[in-house]
């Protein structure tokens, strides 16, 4: 979905990180600690011996109380790290080089004496309360630190997170810091959750939890690591299309931060050359408009013009668009507004076809029965 | 997941349906409309000239008040259909003929004069209510009628199904039926949801109630289709293997009962070249052992033999089984218990690995971040 923890994934350090576009107008919106939090904040309330900066306005909020608010921009959560700002290259002045976004894992595990909290990683779904399930509430009304990019944290009810002790959330930038953040949390004895739009399994933050631990010297179990699936992206989307999916599908992104180009173009000439559906996750944004054309150019070496194509922006959010059109249209629809990092793109089948507004893909019953 | 749609989808015509495997002697379990309904039992509601038959012994049951009990086993919601019975090929005398199992759909637009009512299919997610979103517990909490397939059906927390006017289960076969009796039911103008476990658009039954609604005369604005998405299957069988599926993937079905099995393996053989997770639904079944043997010996010409599985069997269920294994190992596994219909397989890429029991294919940030 638009609202997937892919564009927070794969937003690292694009273009969306604290440019003047208007979705980074959204992600600096309030948090619970202090209602004004922005790119800097980075409230930690790990264990007993947790130093902190909180730059938020938080007087009076459940943060400001435990912050030490020494002029460190890391959280050591009682370790000696040496990490840098868990958002300092998600300002205002984001450059187009990669490295200004590296951030060093700080804490290892013997740094913390207390015994781990659980870590669980959470999908909201698409990006609507009625989106969640039972147990993702769940999970996050047990947890007592609930972690995760500001506009996601924003999704979830007020009810949810007023039960949380403490609520960390940074934008869209700053991904590894802030699911560091969770782990040194969980390590200093807190249960935490952290969150993610639709499944933390697509394009999202299970793995890079897990990675985090490795490098630590901790393990999964230590923090009895779980995770929560929730709806993703591609569900949603092809839920407001009809029934797109309903064959053998892949999905396919074409962020080439973390995943180069080329090796994008081979996956997406070997998929479109057989009849799959495909999903296109982060399908546009002002630095990879060349991926975008690309991408159109290869489907359209495999498949027909008039091939019908889903393109929903927003699923479940407020500004949802939803607009089947062809292949031979897409291209051009890259410059509008309909299609960015948190569109999400469903390309038909050869036997996909239009039907009352809907997407169909048949699953090959008319073979087999008589209607 | 193990109890996704697709097992449904897809055991139409197989040797799950009736015969006496252990899955299928899960499948006749009690309905609502009398408690011991069976595979014959038929029980319609459409409107006031219903005529139908229920087998089942539903004295004093909700639904044996407003069946006429004639001899027809096709619902005919006040319509003339010269359907054949909802699930007349699902019994023990199941051959291995394809055309056994032919349905025909009967009823036309013209046959209905009421309103018509809502349709919407509802995805259930991955076998427990706590899977359900709260979307999905509301849409069944407003429809009239429920509609699935019994095993579903019994997912479904009683205090839901306890609203319903009326719940209509058939056993693993009659999907074709089962979904055109929904579609009845709407026209005839009741507000219905027909379900299944996992995600509607996941090898399920979202395509082909469009395509029956067309096949009708009807349009899917006539009954305000809608799809309720739900977790699929191989995002809580990726849950439960810990993080295999952050990167693109492609979910593929080996059962080739719509899908000729040259396409699949062409599909398999594409998609296993490039570097994709591949989640395989509808692995195994004694009919299929080929197919299965077939897929092992087509990932192993483009994969290490120790490249990861992950299996999960029966996800989210009482008898949840979950392996992480080598590739060179899956095929053996084939006749093994922990694999069947309702197992879902994840194969790792090449980067994948397995870590404190954890399936973990990297992002790719370990090329960008240093931790």
């Amino acid at each position: 979905m638009s609202t997937d923890t892919n564009a927070d994934a794969d937003d690292e350090s694009t273009s969306n990180c604290g440019a003047s576009s208007s979705e980074s107008t959204t992600e600096t919106s309030s948090s619970k600690c202090g209602g004004s939090s922005t790119t800097e904040t980075s409230s930690s309330k790990c264990g007993g011996s947790s130093t902190t900066e909180t730059e938020a306005s938080s007087s009076g909020s459940k943060c400001g109380g435990s912050s030490t608010g020494d002029d460190s921009s890391s959280s050591t959560c009682g370790a000696s790290s040496s990490s840098s700002s868990s958002s300092s290259s998600c300002g205002a002045s984001s450059s187009d080089d990669d490295s200004s976004n590296e951030q060093e894992v700080g804490a290892t595990i013997e740094d913390f004496d207390a015994e781990p909290g659980q870590l669980i990683a959470v999908g909201l779904g698409p990006g609507h309360p009625e989106g969640m399930t039972e147990r993702a509430k769940d999970a996050l009304l047990e947890a007592d630190h609930i972690v995760g990019y500001t506009t996601y944290i924003d999704l979830i009810p007020d009810e949810i997170t007023d039960e949380a002790e403490d609520i960390y959330d940074t934008p869209m930038c700053g991904e590894v810091s802030r699911t560091e953040e969770s782990i040194d949390r969980a390590l200093a004895g807190n249960d935490v959750a952290i969150v993610g739009s639709g499944d933390p399994n697509v394009y999202a933050l299970s793995g890079l939890a897990l990675e985090i631990l490795e490098s630590k010297g901790a393990t999964a179990s230590m923090v009895d690591f779980d995770v929560v699936p929730g709806v993703p992206a591609a569900q949603s989307c092809a839920a407001r299309l009809g029934a797109p999916l309903v064959n053998d599908t892949v999905s396919v992104s074409l962020s080439d931060h973390l995943v180069p180009m080329p090796e994008i173009e081979s996956r997406l000439h070997s998929v479109a050359s057989e009849n799959f559906t495909i999903t296109i996750y982060n399908p546009w944004s002002r630095k990879r408009r060349e991926n975008f054309e690309k991408a159109c150019e290869i489907l359209l070496t495999h498949r027909d013009p008039d091939t019908p194509v889903g393109i929903v922006h927003g699923a479940g959010r407020e500004d949802e668009q939803v607009m089947i059109t062809e292949l031979g249209e897409l291209e051009e629809l890259g410059e509008s507004e309909i299609i960015d990092m948190t569109t999400t793109i469903v390309v038909g089948t050869e036997d996909t076809y239009v039907w009352d507004d809907r997407m169909v893909t048949p699953r090959g019953y008319e073979t087999k029965y008589d209607y």
